[in-house]
């Protein structure tokens, strides 16, 4: 019997109810396939923040770095001002565990509602890697009130005078900025993992960016994707500017095999994904560093008004669990379980309300386990 | 009879034949409202920067702000790397007559396919106002080798180890950088004109941002976004996390009345929006300066495949010289021509490919140009 260890951070409002349905899945999918997972919960979320004070600490974070795969359950508490919680947890573990890869299939089950016309589950099956460690996720920003950051206040001044031998007669009182970069080998290696994925896809790959305007940050990624492109020959490329990629994933999704792109950008097109493919219930994502921590979990939030309802829909963490297992080397459990979620949908009889159904986040879980085990 | 001059930039590829269109609908309409335009035309645009490499000079934006209002086909070309054109032209033109506001319908009207399911004309009825001026758009950027511009180098460094003591082993090779920054001023009048605008329409303003991870400059636009609603206690708002909004455009677009957006949201969120609103083909833009000169658009690009083929849509450069006579004080006229298009397609015997039709783009002004003429 192989025995994995793995940390779980169920986190805030659904999240406990969610993961306790994903654990469930992967325990029923070891009874069959023959491993067993010792789970080792974390507390780390809103109520541990408010009792201790304690976001995560690099001491806990140390100790994660020894496992190879973590599960999340949704972070983010009405409480707590936006930000706190999701950049001192989720984003400081991307960041900390280098997980540069951030994998989120966009795949319509058959028998789920799109809100899309004339598509199929056939249509809509593709995937997004979205760069997980740079761009303007870095965090790097501030304030300038006029006079006290000179070199900020003038980078307008200059802008316009480079352009036209104008002087700009009042400046801002106070000005926000934010900065975000990207390196050639955080670039190289999100990019090139892409690739590696169409190989064994449609051999597609799809580029973002909006290289058109932001053209220092973008221009380098295509120069970087270009690079990447010339070393596999068989893959056929094209780019996309951000804002156009919003109407094709809603009217030719079909288009779409492996689609690459910075983080920011990323985090965007895949809520979009996550609509087209039946809503958030049903989306789930890896974060992934191939040597070392990975992070799955649903890509919905902790939907704080449902909390203790037992009402959500625990698909997509349940898919995400499917993902951690085969992260963990156990491809056919892995399998099995998103088999598993397709047959709990087309047989219909017990789902959550979101899919048109009465049933408990729980009574889903079960339905699910019970298939696993091929009950 | 009043006489109005409008300078007129058609620009790359299909722009020329949507312009002409545009035209003739609008000179229809001073037939019928007795006004007469004068139409100044400027050759800017690919050709004639290969031919003389100027993209727009100073000269020209001087002598074309002493006008109210500029008609735009459309700026870009295959044959010169992307951006040269979008910025030399089109984002400058923005930038150097100061039109803060782009406005944005989105409104589907009836007879209109939409790709979103269940949505008929009565729930996709709202408009965006985006910033125009400010945010990522401002250009600012650049690259840095390692050892060559260490504070640039130093922000990812700095980052790590502010968090964690860390030491990063390897800094990159290279970086690419981008500078967005957001002025008071700036961001306190287009929210203002969003907040203006819901007083005539269903008294509900949306912001959205990124401010749990952008929280620099996008905690300083809901800083702003606050002080302005909070001298409006009749409208209500909300607040939408970007990657969220494109969920609800394509799920709820019945919630938004008003949306005020940051330029590059803005730019993305408009593309799907033009989607749901059945296509680029039906989607007008203004850039708006209220007291200086404004610029009319159709939102789609230059489509360099149909240039010549008098195939494509011109309802979206139609309705935008609806709203340029509007800006110019002819809210009837103006009227009339959104009606006249509303009309056309509500008939449905002249019609360009994209409605399903097999109509040639001076069809469809032909006919919008008869019923505004009453004929
Ligand atoms: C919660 C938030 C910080 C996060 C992100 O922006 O990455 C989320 O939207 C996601 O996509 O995982
Ligand atoms: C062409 C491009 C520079 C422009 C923009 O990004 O603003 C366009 O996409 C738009 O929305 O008007």
């Amino acid at each position: 019997m192989t025995q994995y260890k793995v940390p779980v951070l169920p986190g805030d409002g659904i999240g406990p109810e969610i993961i306790a349905e994903g654990k469930k899945v992967i325990d029923a999918a070891g009874e069959r396939f023959g491993f067993d997972v010792e789970w080792i919960e974390y507390p780390h979320g809103a109520d541990h923040y408010l009792k201790t004070g304690e976001l995560i600490s690099e001491e806990t974070l140390k100790e994660l770095s020894g496992y190879p795969a973590i599960y999340l359950g949704s972070i983010g508490d009405p409480r707590i001002a936006p930000g706190v919680l999701e950049k001192g947890i989720l984003l400081t573990a991307r960041f900390y565990f280098d997980q540069y890869i951030n994998l989120r299939p966009i795949k319509l089950l058959e028998g789920v509602w799109t809100p899309i016309k004339d598509k199929t589950a056939k249509d809509i099956d593709f995937v997004v890697v979205r760069e997980n460690t740079e761009d303007f996720y870095i965090g790097v920003g501030g304030r300038a009130k006029k006079g006290e950051s000179k070199d900020l206040l003038e980078v307008k001044r200059t802008l316009y005078s480079a352009k036209f031998g104008l002087d700009i007669e009042t400046d801002s009182e106070e000005i926000g900025y934010q900065i975000g970069l990207i390196s050639k080998e955080g670039t190289k290696r999100v990019i090139e993992y892409a690739f590696d994925l169409a190989e064994n896809r449609k051999k597609h790959v799809s580029s973002v960016d909006k290289a058109n305007v932001l053209s220092d940050i973008y221009g380098f990624w295509r120069e970087e994707f270009n690079a990447v492109a010339a070393a596999h020959p068989d893959i056929t490329t094209d780019f996309n500017f951000v804002d156009a990629i919003t109407m094709w994933f809603v009217k030719n999704p079909e288009w779409f095999d492996v689609v690459v792109t910075p983080n920011m950008f990323g985090d965007i097109i895949t809520d979009l994904g996550a609509m087209i493919q039946g809503g958030l219930g049903l989306a789930p994502g890896g974060n992934i560093n191939p040597k070392g921590t990975s992070m799955f979990e649903p890509i919905h939030g902790s939907a704080p008004k449902y909390k203790g309802q037992n009402k959500v829909n625990p698909i997509a963490t349940i898919w995400a669990g499917a993902m951690l297992i085969e992260q963990l080397g156990e491809k056919e459990a892995a399998d099995t379980i998103v088999n598993a979620i397709q047959k709990n949908i087309l047989e219909g009889k017990v789902k959550t309300y979101d899919m048109g159904g009465k049933n408990t986040t729980s009574d889903v879980g079960d339905d699910i386990a019970r298939i696993v085990k091929g009950e």
